[in-house]
C-alpha cells in the first residue's frame, strides 16, 4: 500500500484516511486518492511479479496486500484484431467476475471499507454496479443495501437477491433513488458506496491502464475508446495512465475517446459536441444525465487531446451483431465503443496503422434474450 | 511449440501430426499427443514470461504462439477460503470467455485445426462444449456445425446461433446426435472435433494445472476436486501434473477427486462405489453413460491414490445455495464440487489442515432464471 491523502478536489482540503469519505461534506467537492510519491517510483520495481491477479499492483493502491487475499481478479484478455486498416485491441473487462468493469472498483472500495471495520454498505444503482457492490460484499462478509429503480429490470433484481443484497425500490426518478440511498447513510445502516462519487472506485479502475501497460505497452498506443456516464472508467483509466507517466514509463499519454448515449451525451455537451436528439433505450449502462464528476472528465478528455461521440440506437444494434460474429458477447451498452471507432475513422480522427484500444465493458449473458432479438 | 506425436492409446500407433485425426479409425483407439523430450524441458525457462495468457504456456502445448495471437484466455483466478479447518482454492475456470473450462480445449483443438487449414468443424453437444467451439470457431473465421438434441434448451439453441453456428437438432439419444455428427463428417462437411475424443481438448485442459502451479504450487496441493463425466477435465488436469511431475517441478502428484452425478456415475462405478440410484437433473453438464476414455480415467484416479463421488440433485441443491451466498455465480453442475468436499471430509479422506483446489467449471449467468428459483 502506497501513502496517500484524500483530498477534496473543489479547495484541496485533505480528509483523514481512517475514516470513510465520499465527498467533502462542506463544499460538496469529488474527492481523490493523491499518493505524496508516486514520481520516486520505477513501475517495474513495485510490481508483486510473483502474483498474475491484480495484487501485482497493490502497491500502487490505496489497499493493504493481505486485504487483496480474497479478491478474484485476474488480468482480463486483450485480443488483437485487424479493422479497416487499424490494430483494434478488445479488452475484455466484460469477463471479469460480475461481469463487467465495474468489478474493479467495487473490489478496492469494499476492501477499503473492510480495512475500516465497517459491515454494511449502500449504494445506489440499476444494474452493473449494483450486482459489482453486492458480488464483493458476500467475498468480504458484509452486508449489501441496494437501492435501486421500483421499474428495474425483473432479473437485475432477482440477481442482487440471489447474491444476497437488501434490496430497497424506490418509486421515481434516478436522482429520488441516489436521494434515498444517501439518506439510508444519514440514518446511519452503513456508509455509502455509490460509484459516482466515491474515489476508491476509481482506484479500482485504474488498474486496468496497468494492465494494459504490460500487456501491449501503453506508449504503442494512440488512443482508448472509453463507454462515458458517471465517468468512473474514463477517469480510473486517465488516472492510472497519468501515474504512468509520473514514474517515467511513458512519455505522454495516450487519447481518450469518450462514448456516450444519444440524449445523455452531458460530457460531449460540455465539449461542444451537441447532446444527441434521439434518447438511447439500448444503452442502459449510460443513461445519467448529470455526473458529479463532469469537470474531470472535461479535463480528461482535453488533457489526452481527446474527443467524444454519442451513439444512437440504430448504430448500437448494428455494433453489437458486429462484435457477437466476432465473438464478443457483449451488452448493448458497450457496443457504443464499435460505433465509435467507425465514426473516429470516418472522420480520420484515427489514422491508418493507429494502434487503439477498445474497452469492452459489459456481459451480454445476463440479458440473453435481449441481445439474441437484436442480433438474430 | 514441442514436437509431438499423435499416438493411439489402445495400440501405440502413431499417425502424422499433418493431419486431423480425432481416433485411431483401425482399432477405435483413443488418441493422446505425446511429447518426445518433456522429461529435459525446466518448467520455468519454458515459460513465455512476456506474456499473462495463455501464450505463457505455448512451448508445452501442440501450437504455434503465433496461431495464440488471437486466443483471450488469461489465467482464470484462484480464491483461498477456510471451510471447515480446510483450505480450500476455489479456481475459477466459469469466468473463461464463454462461461465454461471448456474455452481452454477448444480453443487449442480449434488452433490446431486453423493450423492445418480447415475452415469447418462439426461438433455434437447439448451445452458449454458447443458454446465455446462456436466462439472459438467466430474468432478464428471458421465455420461451427453443432448437433444437439431436440430438446436441448431453447437459450443454449438462440445462444449458439447468435455465435454464427449451423445447428442441427438431431431427435433420439445423445448416441444418435453422435452418430449424426461423426456422419456429417464422413459426408466431408468439415472435420469432427467432438470433446470427448479429440485429444488436442486435453492439450486445452492441462494449462489448468500449469496456472495452478504457478498461482500456489502443485507441491503445496493434497487433492483437487473435479466435476467428471466425458473425462476432459479429469484427464487434462492429470495430464498437466504428470508433465509438471516429468519436469520435475513437483514430487509427486495430487490426489484427484472426481464427482459425478448420480445415476450417471460411470467412473465411480468402474472403481467399485456405485452409481447412484436418483438420475440427476440438476447437473445437466455431466449426464453422459458412456464415456470413451473411461480406462484412461480410471487409470488417473488410480495413479494419484484419488477417488470418486456422486451427488443427487439434493444435495446440488444446498451446495449451489452456498456457492452464491460466497460469490461464486456458479451453474448447478458446478456445485457437485462442494458436496463432494463435504462428503470427503465427513468421511476424512481429505484431513484438517488440508489444501484442497476445488475446479468451478461453469457460468450460471447463461440459466439465471433456473438458478434463482433453484437458490431463493
Amino acid at each position: 500500500m502506497v501513502k496517500y491523502d484524500i483530498k477534496c478536489l473543489r479547495c484541496g482540503t485533505k480528509l483523514p484516511s481512517k475514516k470513510w469519505f465520499w465527498k467533502h461534506e462542506e463544499d460538496n467537492g469529488t474527492l481523490t486518492i493523491a499518493y505524496k510519491d508516486v514520481e520516486s517510483y520505477r513501475f517495474k520495481d513495485v510490481l508483486n511479479t510473483e502474483f498474475i491477479d491484480i495484487r501485482r499492483y497493490a502497491n500502487l493502491l490505496p489497499i493493504r496486500l493481505k486485504t487483496l487475499n480474497m479478491a478474484p481478479i485476474s488480468p482480463t484478455p486483450i485480443v488483437k484484431r485487424r479493422i479497416r486498416g487499424v490494430n483494434a485491441f478488445f479488452k475484455l473487462e466484460y469477463l471479469l467476475p460480475s461481469g463487467s468493469f465495474k468489478d474493479r472498483g467495487a473490489l478496492i472500495s469494499i476492501a477499503k471499507v473492510k480495512e475500516l471495520r465497517i459491515k454494511s454498505i449502500i449504494e445506489d444503482s440499476s444494474g452493473n454496479a449494483g450486482i459489482a457492490f453486492t458480488l464483493f460484499s458476500s467475498i468480504y462478509g458484509m452486508q449489501a443495501n441496494i437501492f435501486i429503480p421500483k421499474d428495474a429490470p425483473e432479473g437485475k433484481k432477482r440477481m442482487l437477491k440471489a447474491l444476497g443484497a437488501n434490496v430497497y425500490e424506490v418509486e421515481g426518478s434516478r436522482e429520488k433513488v441516489n436521494y434515498e440511498a444517501r439518506e439510508y447513510e444519514r440514518k446511519g445502516y452503513g456508509v455509502y458506496v455509490g460509484h459516482w462519487w466515491n474515489p476508491f472506485f476509481i482506484e479500482g479502475i485504474k488498474t486496468i491502464a496497468f494492465e494494459l501497460h504490460e500487456q501491449i505497452g501503453i506508449s504503442n498506443v494512440d488512443a482508448i475508446i472509453v463507454p462515458t456516464s458517471s465517468g468512473g472508467l474514463l477517469l480510473g483509466i486517465y488516472k492510472g495512465v497519468v501515474e504512468l507517466k509520473k514514474m517515467g514509463e511513458i512519455p505522454k499519454l495516450p487519447r481518450l475517446i469518450a462514448v456516450q448515449a444519444s440524449g445523455y451525451a452531458r460530457l460531449c455537451y460540455e465539449l461542444g459536441y451537441g447532446m444527441g436528439v434521439e434518447y438511447s433505450k439500448l444503452a442502459d449502462g449510460l443513461r445519467i444525465n448529470n455526473p458529479p464528476r463532469i469537470g474531470e472528465m472535461v479535463l480528461a478528455v482535453k488533457e489526452t487531446k481527446g474527443t467524444c461521440y454519442y451513439v444512437t440506437d440504430d448504430e448500437i444494434k448494428k455494433s453489437l451483431k458486429k462484435l457477437w460474429s466476432m465473438g464478443f458477447t457483449v451488452e448493448p451498452t458497450s457496443a457504443v465503443t464499435f460505433s465509435a471507432l467507425l465514426k473516429a475513422l470516418s472522420e480520420r480522427v484515427i489514422e491508418k496503422e493507429s494502434n487503439v484500444v477498445i474497452v469492452l465493458t459489459g456481459s451480454g449473458l445476463k440479458m440473453l434474450d435481449k441481445i439474441l432479438s437484436l442480433i438474430t
